[in-house]
C-alpha cells in the first residue's frame, strides 16, 4: 500500500493498494463523521456499492446511496439538480461528506456538487476506473457538460481523501482499461522517460501499483504548484485539444484516453521530434494514432472548448519524451497543425 | 466619490458615489477587456440597461445582455442553466466578464454563474438596491436556491469590481429601500455605534454616502479575515437564522430587510440586554420587530437552512449595539429562545 501526500491548498492523501475499498469506511472516519452520500453509476453498483455501503455503515456513518445511469450522460444539469435536491431532502450538512465511487463521469459530477452544495462540502473519490486513478480523481477539478460543449461548467475543488483499490480494476472492460493507458502513456511522455520504458516494455501487462503511484505523484505535483490551472498545469492537456474535439465529433462515442491518444500522436506527427517512438508506444496499447474527421472539423470542434483565452489558444507540443512545451498559437493556424499531423496511412 | 479597498485572497476595489453607472466601461478597461454579459432583470432594464450597455460598448467591450424576471424565482437552477447555455453560445472565454446589474438575485445569480462557467470568470457588481450595496455585492457568496431551501447551491467568488452609483437608490420602491435599511441597521448593531446614532437620527433621511461607506467598510473587513465563513464572518448573520425562517414560511412574500429586522429583534428580545433601543431603531425605519409565525414553525424553518452543522447551530446574539456574539446551541432549545424573543403586543 502506498500513501501520496498532495499538496494542494487543502491538503490530502491518495491512498493506493489492493482492497482497499473495505477499509474505506475506516479511512473516512480518520477525518469525517455524521452522514455520507455514495454517487455512483448503473454499472458500479452492483459490483461494489455493497462492499462501500457496509463498510461505512461498521464504521459509524449513516448512509444513503444514489446511482446515475452509466456514460457522459450523467454528467448533466439534470443529474447535477437531482443529486442536490436529493442532499437538500436528506438534509446533509457542512460536516457531512460524499463519496464517489466510480469512473470520471461519477468524480466529476460529485465533485462539482460536493464543490457547490452548501457553498462547499467535502468529497471522498474512489476512483473505479484506471483513468480515473490517475487522471481525474487527483487535482480537485471538477465539472458537468453544457448543450453548448464538455466540462464548460465546474468548479475547483479539492477532495479530501482519494482511495485508489488496484483489485477494482479486474473488472474493468478491456476497451476502457486500454484507454485509461492512453492517459498513462500521456503522463510517461510529459514527465518520466523510465515509465515510459517500462510501458513500451511492458505493454499493457505493466506493474499497476507502480504505473499508477507514478502518475499520482506526477500529476499531484503539478497541480499543487498550479493549483488554479493558470500556467504549468496546463502541461496536462497534452493530447487534449484535439483530443476533445475527436470526442465531441463522434459525439462521445470515441472514449476519452482514446481520443488523447489520437491527439497527441497527430501534435508529434505535426510538431514534435520523437513522433514515431510515441506513435509506436500508443499503438503497443491497442491505442489509436490518428483519426478519420477532417482537420477543418477537428479544428472547429477543438475551439468550442474552454482552453481558449480570446483568439489565442494554447498548445501542448510534445517534442520529446520527458520533454513538452507550452506554445500558443493563434486560432487561425490550429487546422494546418493538425492537418500535417493527420496519417492517411 | 469613494474608493473601497477589498482585501480578499483576489483583492478588488468598490467605487461608490453619484452618477458612476456612465463610468462603468472606462472602469472596466482599466482590469478587463473583450467580450462582457450584462445579466439584469426585467425592472431594472428598462431604467438603466441603455446607460449600462453604451458607456461599455464606448469603451469597446462587445456587449451581450439577458433580462430575467424580477423577483427571487429567478435565483433558480432553470434561469442558471439558461444564462450558462447563453455564454457558451456567445463563445465568452476566460478572459471576459459578466456584469451583473441589479439586485440581490441578479447578482448572487450571475455571482454563480461567473463562479462556475470554465470554472470561473471574473464579473462587477453594478448593484441597484440599497441592501446589495450594502450587503450582497461584498463579499464573494453567490447562491441560487433550490426547491428544497434558499441559497442551498453557490460557491465564493469575488467579484473583480464593485461600482455603487447612489443616484440609482432614486428609483427604487420604498418599501424596498427599508428593506435595505434592515441591512444598514444590522450593520450599525454589530459594529459600529456611531452609525446607530446617524441613523437613530437621521432615520430615513440619513447620508447615503457616509453610510453605505461604513457598511461596505464594516463587511469588507469581516469578510477579508474570513472570506470562507469559517468564523467572525457569521457574525453577518445577526438576525438571518430566524430571519430566513420568515422569508421562507411567507413564501419570499417578506422581503429579506424585513425578516432580518425581524429576526434580529426577537434574538434581542430573548438574549439581548439592550433590546429596547434596537427595537426603536428598526421600528423607527418602518421595519417589523417581530413575526405572527408561530415559533415551532419558525424554528423548523430556521433548521433547514445551511448553516447548520451536525446537531447545533450557531446563533448571533445581538447583547448591546456595537457588540455581538456567536453562540453554538443545540437543535432542541431553538424553538424556546424564539418563543421567549417573540412580542405579541
Amino acid at each position: 500500500m502506498q500513501t501520496i501526500p498532495i499538496r494542494a491548498t487543502r491538503p490530502y492523501e491518495v491512498k493506493l493498494g489492493k482492497g482497499l475499498l473495505d477499509s474505506l469506511g475506516t479511512e473516512l472516519a480518520r477525518i469525517g463523521k455524521g452522514k455520507v452520500m455514495i454517487v455512483t453509476d448503473e454499472n458500479v453498483a452492483p459490483l461494489y456499492l455493497a462492499r462501500a455501503y457496509r463498510s461505512l455503515k461498521e464504521a459509524g456513518f449513516t448512509v444513503y446511496t444514489s446511482a446515475v445511469p452509466a456514460g457522459e450522460g450523467s454528467k448533466s444539469m439534470k443529474y447535477y439538480v437531482n443529486l442536490l435536491e436529493l442532499l437538500a431532502n436528506k438534509e446533509l450538512t457542512r460536516s457531512d461528506t460524499l463519496i464517489a465511487l466510480g469512473g470520471g463521469v461519477v468524480g466529476d459530477l460529485t465533485g462539482f456538487v460536493a464543490a457547490s452544495y452548501l457553498r462547499g462540502i467535502s468529497y471522498v473519490q474512489v476512483p473505479t476506473t484506471l483513468l480515473a486513478m490517475v487522471d481525474s480523481s487527483v487535482g480537485g477539478k471538477t465539472a458537468i457538460n453544457l448543450q453548448g460543449g464538455k466540462n464548460l461548467v465546474g468548479a475547483f475543488h479539492q477532495p479530501s481523501l482519494v482511495l485508489c483499490d488496484t483489485e477494482l480494476l479486474n473488472s474493468l472492460p478491456p476497451e476502457e482499461f486500454r484507454a485509461g493507458c492512453g492517459e498513462v502513456i500521456k503522463t510517461a511522455i510529459l514527465f518520466d522517460k523510465e515509465l515510459f520504458a517500462h510501458l513500451r516494455e511492458k505493454r499493457l501487462n505493466f506493474d499497476q501499483e507502480y504505473v499508477i503511484g507514478c502518475c499520482i505523484r506526477r500529476k499531484g505535483a503539478v497541480v499543487c504548484d498550479d493549483e488554479f490551472d493558470r500556467g504549468q498545469r496546463q502541461l496536462l492537456n497534452l493530447g487534449h485539444t484535439v483530443g476533445h474535439a475527436i470526442e465531441f465529433l463522434s459525439d462521445y462515442g470515441i472514449p476519452h484516453g482514446y481520443a488523447v491518444a489520437a491527439g497527441c500522436c497527430i501534435l508529434a506527427r505535426s510538431l514534435g521530434r520523437q513522433a514515431d517512438r510515441i506513435i509506436e508506444c500508443f499503438s503497443a496499447f491497442g491505442l489509436p494514432t490518428t483519426s478519420f474527421f477532417s482537420p477543418k472539423a477537428l479544428a472547429a470542434g477543438a475551439l468550442s472548448d474552454k482552453k481558449r483565452k480570446g483568439d489565442h489558444l494554447t498548445l501542448v507540443v510534445p517534442v520529446e519524451v520527458g520533454h513538452c512545451e507550452l506554445r500558443q498559437i493563434p486560432l487561425t493556424e490550429l487546422e494546418s497543425i493538425i492537418e500535417a499531423g493527420i496519417s492517411h496511412e
